[in-house]
């Protein structure tokens, strides 16, 4: 734990000299302290625990800045469609280029669909910028690309599998797409009605830190929910939030104030993982060019499948290349797909580590180009 | 995790029904979910490294509060020297009483030496009493009192392997001695100047979260450190909180609050994990009277052991009485000795869940007593 916090420290101190984004200099600590080079971290359970408690912590207080009607909008959904649809299809043609079999190749489609909206939208946070449209459609078209790209891996699965039945596939999205639903409704009418009255209870005014216990509690039992129907775990607790934000309660903003405070401990502790998890030593060079090539894919078609449903839904050029970018990174939940296929052996340790290399580099890249160069002016 | 936050939720709605602390509330919320009861939630190793990290924030908050100086004080060493004699010689002798064997009173006795900090001093800073003079005799001398249990359980050790040999108890005194002394030399030169020069740097105007993330970085190396050298973790997270009492930085008290929220959430689950270790299904009929002749003994000795030296320490007859009940709770300290006990085969299980349930009455009892009648009044 010590040490996390000292590589996070380190990060910091990285991102400042380099004049980067507290996001990259982490992840960068990690990759430095990991088994890439130093190897004084490996990423243990504990180091999972806590970066998945990081994780929803994070987008817990994200959450808490939006309002759920802000997000739900039809020119997010389209973007969302497309930013599926071109990264499958880029990956797919990519993989059977490169001489993968077909199974292989569907599994690395389906990897580049999922974007990660903890990083971009940590990006966000830093720099103040949560507010403007552009971030609204990013969050938005992430939450729904969460829904589409859990389809997609079962798409896949049933391909692969040989078993792809419209019975199972409509089960999986009627339980996502159901679980939103109520988790807005539950959240837009008892749980926003449940913490106001909390807030005005005899409890609440003799114990303040009643509110912020209930809070995380919603947080982690809405990140649980959606696990169990399959979605990850940090689009329930970014309902969690959303269904707090702009909450106002007598007794102050205990709440908000101590989810960021958790999340600055467990959000560095989970970029510190980002970059342990990667072990550069697996990849070879004949690897680095599929690497290569993959990432330049992974962030064109997203750039190209969701920038320009925005720019022809008249986001704006500007806002529709924020949006583009902002999609790009893949995060932890191309990992996670990885993960997957590397159990189920449909891909190699070679091809896995080529899809935790391009996630981390989609993840590293959009920071940079938003802070160096879309905000460089202001 | 949100099962904790529940049970955790439902102990202060209990707290709050019978007008009790919290911390009585919660492992009372504890024990009804563990497996005495509802069987809901049982020790997971989860459950285990999120307890561990809320007793090592909670005492580094409580550490926060404190200056080093405040404590270190002689008549402190001899109320801790007289509350680790006093009990090992009760519970020796009554383990004796009960027919128990050498080795096994031994063991008995050395469980009743150790007090449990945690406990009286959230009761104190529940109440706002951590500053009174008392308050301060406890604390220290709970510190004090860690130090001779290690050496206590090194000698019990000896005593039951029959290889005692002085070099090894000087060994195992002279670790812990000096991590202390130079835990607070580091503390109070190093560590309150590297805070405050971190505090005037441009990092830190850029991040205000790494002072945040530096302070606790501290506080689990000392914790790392104390673990180390024998010591509990709570020892060495307390110092590093006292090494930063009372420092006054420009960036305001962003590592105070960040300390206190983190402590909300992660003490809370320590407290349910201290009813949840309890089985009340390995008391037995025959078991119980052991266990109130036990707990008897263990309250007496400890009233005695250390409200006696007060009082002729001129500490006054109801401050005395405080400190006398403030050091009764053996918490989780007793509960390791019984599993060292259990894992050397020197104790069985009813013997393990004896002394279990005579540590969690030692802990429910003292802030009862204190809050309604020692003060009542005010």
């Amino acid at each position: 734990m010590s040490l996390l916090m000292f590589v996070a420290l380190a990060g910091y101190l990285i991102a400042y000299r380099i004049n980067q984004s507290a996001v990259v200099g982490i992840i960068l600590a990690g990759i430095i302290v990991g088994p890439s080079l130093l190897g004084m971290v490996t990423y243990t359970d504990f180091v999972e625990t806590l970066a998945h408690l990081g994780a929803v912590v994070l987008l817990f207080t994200i959450g808490l800045e939006f309002n759920i009607k802000d997000i739900a909008k039809l020119p997010y959904f389209v973007i969302a469609m497309f930013g599926i649809i071109v990264p499958a299809l880029g990956g797919f043609f990519l993989a059977s280029l490169f001489g993968y079999e077909f199974n292989a190749s569907v599994f690395v489609g389906t990897a580049l669909t999922a974007t990660s909206i903890a990083i971009t939208a940590n990006v966000l946070k830093e720099m103040g910028k949560l507010q403007i449209d552009a971030a609204k459609a990013i969050i938005g078209a992430a939450v729904i690309d969460d829904v589409l790209a859990l389809l997609a891996l079962s798409v896949s699965e049933g391909l692969v599998g040989g078993e792809l039945s419209i019975m199972s596939l409509l089960g999986t999205a009627g339980k996502a797409i159901g679980f939103i639903v109520i988790g807005i409704l539950i959240g837009q009418t008892v749980l926003r009605g449940l913490i106001i009255r909390l807030d005005r209870t005899q409890i609440a005014w003799k114990y303040h830190e009643t509110i912020f216990i209930f809070a995380i509690m919603i947080a982690f039992l809405y990140a649980l929910a959606a696990e169990a129907v399959g979605l990850s775990a940090i689009v329930g607790s970014f309902m969690a939030g959303a269904s707090f934000g702009g909450v106002k309660l007598t007794r102050g903003q205990i709440f908000r104030e101590g989810a960021e405070h958790l999340q600055i401990i467990f959000a560095s502790i989970f970029f510190v993982s980002l970059g342990v998890i990667m072990d550069l030593h697996f990849v070879t060079w004949n690897v680095l060019w599929f690497v290569l090539a993959l990432s330049a894919v992974a962030i064109l078609t997203k750039l190209i499948g969701c920038g320009l449903p925005a720019l022809i839904q008249r986001i704006g050029f500007r806002d529709s290349l924020i949006v583009g970018i902002g999609m790009v990174p893949r995060g932890e939940v191309a990992m996670i797909v990885a993960l997957i296929g590397l159990g189920q052996n449909l891909i190699d340790q070679s091809t896995y580590a080529a899809l935790i290399l391009m996630s981390l580099l989609t993840t590293i890249i959009p920071p940079l180009i938003l802070r160096n160069w879309v905000f460089k002016r202001e």
